[in-house]
């Protein structure tokens, strides 16, 4: 695994547990972690359990008791690792966003179906997708439990720039981040909407807007903030339904509300992620007399990933999605599949996102969104 | 009052009981109800408590025993109707959309304003901006508990057209509606935002569409329907703020949920019609720890309009929307004051309305909204 | 209607009205309110709309003009006002609870009775059987959609007292209030249980309580609060279902919380007074991937009363109740039947609520409750 | 590790993360797993990375390689095992309830006083202590924020027993489980009020029912209950507050409702386990205009335990709150202190439910809680 913060606690979290939990035909082994600083690498690998560390990610990837590399770094360095590790015969399984740019994507998804061809396989890590309550929904489009699909809106809010005094990060700074909000959590409800619908964003019209132009950056001066405090859009998808989009890091008082509600002519659903046990369904086929949006909640052993853990009742929390994720990518590896979202699903986000800002910056005009031919 | 379907049966109870509750300066004597069928008007007035009926509103505009005019029509009638009871020196009460065009709605406002000058006052029935909770989440953004406005979030979704195969209805016509939920729908969330934020949309990008397109008509045969289904739009309010709409009758599942969602630097609020009694406030003074939306149940003496009711607790209804604008109306009649919201108010959202209309006719192109210069 | 405070005023507005929304048989004509103090009751006839006032409630018995007599005086009058007119063959609506004690509500029974088989009929004011989500929620236990009862737990909240220094009110003295909390609210949730589940409440064991032993008086000086602040109780029902009852005035920040749970071996229910347009259902019969319990918003024009107002979503308020009641009453006299909840039905929940006191001076032992012979 | 089955489970997951997590001075190695079947406990010790197996608990207490002994079989073996570690020396985390009889919870009580005096550390595992929102409940509580308390409502609500023909288990027979709901789920909403409020039950008034007295037995043959199916009962704190509690295992619908509401004079409380992430919390002393229950989504890094994991938002689960449990145990034991709750905390709540069966033996009649002399 290369990089040791949020992500990469979260991660290992999940290699460390995930055959605890779920019947997976290959059982992590935690090699190598990568970081560039070696002492604080090895404090990061004694906590979360991984045998040794590496400055370089370029030995990771040569080590012959690597079987797969984890990438958990910043955008801006996606592209490279994850090329040189699929052509190294390395699985992948990549962060989202796969990279800052449509052509670094482009040239990622371009070698993910090279190795694909050969059995290695690749994944980007829409975590979110493995929120069990997210998986019934996207089951119950895919029966047509919702019919002909016409709505799909889908919020991010965070609240965690909302003071304008905290501090510079990496994550405002065009050049490591590619994006602010757009491709942080934009990238998240883009991913859910084509999984849960099952159809892909066509066309989008989009507005950015920066609303905190500098911040205290490491020694006092301040710093430009140089992506996007908020995205706004709508969107078209493949089937016809209008879809509305925002990301936002602005939300005072919302934590992690990353949202999404589809109407259909036979249902609706909505699912809100501070309450991610929770699936609300309206079934339109219902009576009159009784019908109304049902709180499910998602922790029965028959729910997607449930089983494996706690009776009904006994919620799961955000670092179970990963420790799905991996099991689905175990799983995949060890019977010979293209495990999903991959590189290729994550270039299709990565084309809406562009999409966006191109929009953006043209007074908002219309911008199909070239499929890619994958 | 003219007109005497759903509107006229919710004006009606206003006017009968708001003296009841009410310190009112005046007090409301139900001359005469409009209707183009006599015997249908009959039966309306009688039901509703009207004195007598008229089968042209001519007729009423001229008569000296009626001091103000209620006009509960659909759009197409509303300019005509409204500038000849002004320019009668009737005091007049519209229902919204203003008008079905900006030009329609040009004229009624400077008609309106020419009688304003002479003590004959005018109001436009955005009901929603009486709903005690609105009026307090007006009062806590003026009084900078939100502080810097950064987002607006504002849908109104109901359902009533999900089923491809209801009929047809006035609604559905363009030269009798003006549009479909845009102006039906979306012109009360556009309302509420500028009424609760105290700002002017200034821009908006948006896309329209019509899911169905034809519909039952009386005799059987197919009608086309000629306005949309659902509008979707994003803006900015003139202190920079981002603000996304969507008006539909197709969110199924969803009755009535007109719901404003506003972040500010300091403070934030939440706002859902369908359960009208309440308002979510997160106040971002509070310390981290015991920081969270709370549930205002709106029924306090203290908050506007409800010392007039019940107990705390004991909630109102729809209807009471309606009593409440007309006692404001006749309060600002008794004290020789302009009620709001103004025709200029209407004129605004009709205004931001067909910006949105052009908007969507040329691939979303941003458009500015011209700030009438009242 | 004898009595003008709270009761009153609500009462008034759906005498009013009821003829204006509802087929009724009888269109009311508000004929005289009785009060004590003249001038006061005058000024509430205006308000309310009376065409009289009497300041001896046996002068409105006796007017030949005086076809129904309604009681909104507080509990220790309502016998004898109550058996006077039915005897005098006036028709009688009475607030609840319908007496103080039991025999006195024995007595009213009886006299009911008594009137009922001349055609003089008579009702108790329970008005939350007329919340259109608890006639539903009536409806779909009587249609046996919940199976086998096992659960129901049913509490009244509010917070009016939490303040030790809110000063003495009758309500608060045992001589007129019969009781304090439990006869108040109690009798709300234990009329409620038995509306909703259809069957009776066979014995009880409870404890009362008064945290506030004595309150600021009329002319500053302190005064002995003589009745309960709280009552909780548990009981069975007829089918052997266990029941939990709650009711209290410190609950701070409960308005007018009246709940009430009901779990059956197919279904469950649960609603809320402060969200009274919304009646949850889980139905067992759904499969355990989609089951969970739906908010049913029940303004539908299929749900109970809901056909008589506003379209879907535009919900109704506390004082509806009443006009739903008034309309039930009328179209129960008008086609000769004995309208409920009667005078024996008051008296059961009157039996309960003797049983709870009794247990709960006896170290909460429990109690039978007498089934009356009615 | 003695048992390992559910709880076995989830103690595990603990046991194995907990030091990646928290700054514990102690790291966990897991020795032993206890189990009668060899072949089963090698099964689960593989599976939940166990170094060895064991048939006999008495073995596992003569290791010397082992210091704590983690008991998580059926409560009728609690006494004997938790009563040898002790005397060996071995720390000892015991799972609720701590005993089946008020005599054997006496006697580990003594035990672990014994131990404790010898720097030998025991600690039962009411988990519930440890969730994020509980545990700032209770800070809110002691640091006045409530006011004197009035109410405590607690009920535990599941469902899995509904279905009259689901299998007999060992939780419905009395020699193995002790009791039903009461010491299994009515355990835990004793000792969370008891945490919660910081005071003690001083007597209790009951009921308790069985539904379904008998079901399938594993050859068919049907088979005895022998133990409560629900439990209802109401008490009084050590302040005088009232509180009501009600565990049942057949509120068709509510997956694991473990709900407590607490209202003072100066604020009230509500968490329910089904949004575990939530507390709700009314500020009493907050202008009436704004007051309401917030929702504090307890995942800030100042919230109790929630600094150690994910960001805010990103939300917690069922088995972090056995991680937290652990942390705290062997951080205790690392400073030499007592940790809470302590088996004397448990045989408190051992007390409150030998009253309440007593009182439901007794026709409800109140029991006062003897309070051990710890």
């Amino acid at each position: 695994m290369i990089g040791h913060s949020f992500m990469g606690a979260v991660h290992s979290q999940a290699w460390r547990n995930v055959h605890r939990f779920f019947d997976v035909p290959l059982t992590p082994r935690m090699v190598v972690l990568g970081g560039r600083d070696e002492q604080r690498a090895k404090v990061a690998a004694d906590r979360f359990g991984w045998d040794s560390v590496a400055t370089d990610w370029r030995a990771i990837i040569e080590r012959d008791d690597v079987d797969l590399v984890d990438i958990c770094t910043p955008g801006d360095t996606h592209a490279e690792i994850a090329i040189a590790a699929l052509e190294a015969g390395k699985h992948v399984l990549c962060e989202k966003p796969l990279a800052n740019t449509v052509a670094e994507a482009q040239r990622m998804a371009e070698a993910a179906a090279r190795a694909d061809a050969k059995g290695v396989r690749s994944m980007v890590a829409f975590n979110y997708r493995r929120v069990p309550a997210l998986a019934l929904a996207r089951k119950l489009v895919a029966e047509g439990r919702l019919g002909q699909l016409r709505h799909v809106r889908a919020v991010y809010l965070q609240d965690w720039l909302s003071d304008e005094t905290s501090p510079m990060t990496w994550r405002l700074r065009k050049e490591q981040a590619g994006s602010g909000s757009l491709g942080d959590i934009g990238a998240h409800i883009v991913d859910a909407t084509q999984f849960v619908t099952g159809e892909v964003i066509t066309g989008v019209a989009g507005l950015t807007e920066t609303f905190v132009r500098s911040r205290p950056g490491e020694n006092g001066a301040s710093e430009s903030v140089t992506v996007d405090d908020c995205a706004v859009f709508h969107g078209r998808l493949s089937s016809g339904a209008i879809a509305t989009f925002e990301a936002t890091r602005y939300a005072l008082g919302r934590k992690n509300a990353m949202r999404i509600e589809v109407n259909g002519s036979r249902g609706s659903l909505a699912f809100d992620f501070e309450s991610m046990n929770e699936l609300w369904f309206y079934d339109g086929d219902e009576s009159g007399e009784t019908a109304g949006f049902r709180r499910i909640v998602a922790t029965e052993p028959d729910h997607p990933y449930v089983g494996a853990w706690w009776p009904p009742g006994h919620g799961l929390g955000y670092e179970h999605t990963f420790t799905h994720e991996i099991a689905d990518l175990l799983r995949a590896i060890g019977s010979g599949q293209s495990p999903e979202p991959s590189f290729a699903d994550g270039l299709r986000v990565q084309q809406v996102l562009e999409a966006v800002e191109d929009s953006a910056s043209e007074a908002s005009r219309w911008k199909q969104v070239e499929v890619s031919p994958t």
